[in-house]
């Protein structure tokens, strides 16, 4: 018998790695299962899963798979988790509220399109309540921590979704992102997001309608940037169930390209480019534009102020009414039972009326015309991910106002239509995370993948917090 | 001295035939210039304009063109009129509220583009107050007729240019529509009515924002669809100063091209096609059915609810607030002296709440949605313009019934993005005209271009009521 030189204990996860190994023979999905269970348990209480099904179930799966033989398609036998808020047929979605649980017996296009992959869902990872918040902390099951640093939050609200691909638990995970939810756990952890264009990847799997219905969408935490292409290729396309589906996403061709040997980077210009004092972080974002230089790169300093009026938009305006329409009797009937930081902030929603939404669409209309010119001039924007983190304590103290800060390069790219990947961009000095993420308008999804892609791979960093290296 | 074939009280004033009698040296723009002006006089306190420029003026106008010889632009030496609604520099604009009156110095992209094309404006011509209404009766200026009888709306709001365009005094006219104001008129009139894509033609000449901002357009009023084009195509393209103008603007290439030897069409299905108990208007649609089946058309009678729906979200929901924005100031400082049905319906905007645009916007998405298959399956949708035309009378003793029932084949047109060519359709036993449009989806302006066109010529129709044939 063949020794595979995959250790059961810190092989690497990614769909290049396991493709191989499968594909030769030298490893099978049940090895992988039983693999990825040994690690969750060894990993003890770290708050990331809120549903695991059973080990027995999996293994089923598994064998199931195994029979048939292996496919061509990537996701053959790809062990995956799922942000909480999406719907998964015979797994509860909880929302992070567990009064409200209930176990779908159906899911929507893209969640079923994985299912009919061959991946392998192990279940359901933790969140912020409702999806409201970009640190991990506002959940009754236990803020996750990022896999470099226990005391500081894994990011959110997608946090369970972050650390259990970082920690080489699953391949991949699927979550979702309004303000930031799909780029901020990459960021803390060592990973790639890819938050797509809105209407590419359809929400009908979501549960409760989204928070920001008509600009929010699924998204793909996963290992490397062409891992999360290969998830969100098979995720996307339009769906006719759900109404802001677009049909443009059947013409999207989400492919890795090679970067041409010269192009054009926007930075945020002037005093736009803020760290909160986090000087490391800002070292590590000069880093960055310079690794973008030595590949052929001009930075471009940009105007930013129309992204920043529209970041602050998101929640200082008339937006959060869109959450009330979802929201607003969940709160009334859980009131007693919700978060409290959440149930502060969604009882903000209600005081705006139909002229202040049409006064910030056409608002937000003029911000995005303002954009134009800048998006002409440069090939891809580039940001950083977050300004800094904070540790858990820190947010615990200042709910509100550090969410709110960690939020400024991530809160107006949905309003603004635009599609982006987030990707690692190095270590501090005390060995935590930063990320940078790539952006561009609607339907140029294949092209930000292309920057994250060629980023990532320049950066040399091994995968989350796994030490296996990028495959080649 | 030739003499020239164009006779000043009847010669048609079409583009093609004042085109090719300019080249040919037969006619001048100041002959022109004071046929129309003669005309005017002899139509008498007709209601139709505003303003007028003086003789003296447009003749030296003509004559500073005539100096420098023609040019190639089919526009040179045009003459037009503009609904009040849109700033010409040195024109009064009023809104159709003379106490608001105030003198432009500049005005946007549109105008100025026909402004320099040699074109000739004559003046301003009335319209419903603020553009509120599609009857052409709310108005301090008194109401203008049909064409064709003196007791029948003109339709609206844009009454004045209707009329003036289909009684010979101009060439065409600038107007605009949020809930059919581009189209009404032409069903009235025997012209057509080009109304684009929302983003197409940038509204920045529009005085005081418009009711609909966000998807509200400008329009073009012609005696053909050629020349309809003709204006739209110098009318067109992104306008950086115009937060709704779209950047797909300068993609569009409007030109009418020959039908496909076949083709389908949809018409309201089931009970969706009513007609108010105009008997003759619905044998007039049966015409025009039958005519578009002999021009190689299949009728497909499609689900008309989603279109009725949206029709009758516009005034029957929250985008009413959208409204509000432009209008609560004026209502506040000039309640006194606007036109009592006007005030009556813009004191009906303000009671909704954030989510309840929201909720509108969601449903609409839906709506919209739920047209796609119905796209799919035909080249075009050909609806009544109007169900029937109302006595003046009817409307003021019925004001807002009346004028909602006039719009139910136009009001959901640009909440749906749609465009639309509205051209004629005969005429009753009573001598009154009826119109019919063909709609598409956003960015087809030409294909409906092209079957307006067809369509009004194998009508065999005269122009307006000049008694003038279509031009070969």
């Amino acid at each position: 018998m063949m020794t595979s030189p995959w250790s059961p204990e810190t092989g690497s996860l990614d769909l290049q790695t396991l493709g191989r190994l499968y594909r030769s023979g030298a490893l099978t999905p049940s090895a992988v299962v039983d693999a990825v269970y040994d690690r969750i348990a060894r990993r003890g209480d770290d708050h990331v899963w809120i549903y695991l099904a059973p080990r027995a179930q999996l293994l089923s799966e598994a064998a199931a798979l195994e029979a048939a033989g292996p496919t061509d398609d990537p996701l053959w036998g790809i062990p995956y988790s799922v942000k909480d808020c999406n719907d998964v047929p015979g797994m509860p979605t909880t929302n992070a509220l567990p009064e409200m649980a209930y176990v779908p017996e159906t899911t929507g296009q893209a969640m079923q399109r994985l299912a009919e992959s061959g991946a392998l869902c192990l279940g359901k990872v933790n969140m912020d309540q409702f999806g409201v918040g970009l640190v991990g902390v506002r959940t009754p099951y236990g803020a996750c921590s990022s896999v470099f640093h226990e005391d500081f939050i894994s990011g959110g609200s997608s946090s369970g979704s972050g650390v259990s691909v970082a920690a080489g638990l699953c391949s991949f995970s699927v979550a979702n992102d309004a303000a930031g939810s799909g780029r901020v756990p990459a960021a803390f952890n060592n990973i790639v997001g890819l938050k797509p264009t809105p209407g590419f990847i359809s929400n009908s799997s979501v549960s409760g309608g989204g928070s920001l219905k008509s600009a929010e969408t699924m998204t793909v935490f996963a290992l490397t940037t062409a891992d999360a292409v290969a998830v969100g290729r098979r995720m996307g396309g339009y769906d006719v169930s759900y109404e802001f589906s677009k049909p443009e996403a059947n013409t999207v061709d989400l492919t890795i390209s090679a970067l041409p040997a010269r192009f054009r980077f926007g930075v945020p210009g002037g005093s736009a480019l803020r760290f909160f004092g986090d000087d490391e972080a800002a070292k590590l974002f000069a880093g960055a534009i310079a690794r973008l230089e030595a590949m052929g790169g001009t930075r471009v300093e940009v105007d930013f102020t129309p992204f920043e009026e529209t970041q602050k938009l998101l929640y200082g305006g008339p937006f959060i009414a869109e959450r009330a329409i979802a929201m607003d009797a969940v709160v009334e009937k859980y009131r007693d039972v919700i978060h409290p930081v959440t149930l502060q902030i969604l009882e903000t929603s209600s005081d705006y009326s139909a002229k202040d939404v049409f006064a910030a669409m056409h608002r937000i209309a003029a911000l995005k015309r303002d954009t134009r010119a800048t998006w002409a001039d440069i090939d891809v924007l580039v940001v950083p991910t977050t300004p800094t983190i904070y540790r858990k304590t820190e947010i615990l103290a200042d709910p509100i106002k550090l969410n709110a800060q960690l939020g400024i390069y991530t809160n107006f790219v949905n309003l603004m239509g635009l599609c982006g990947m987030a990707v690692p961009n190095g270590f501090r000095p005390d060995g935590l995370p930063q990320g940078v993420t790539f952006l561009a308008p609607s339907w140029q999804d294949a092209k930000v993948a292309s920057y994250g892609a060629a980023f990532h791979k320049a950066t040399g960093l091994t995968l989350g917090a796994t030490g296996n290296p990028q495959p080649d």
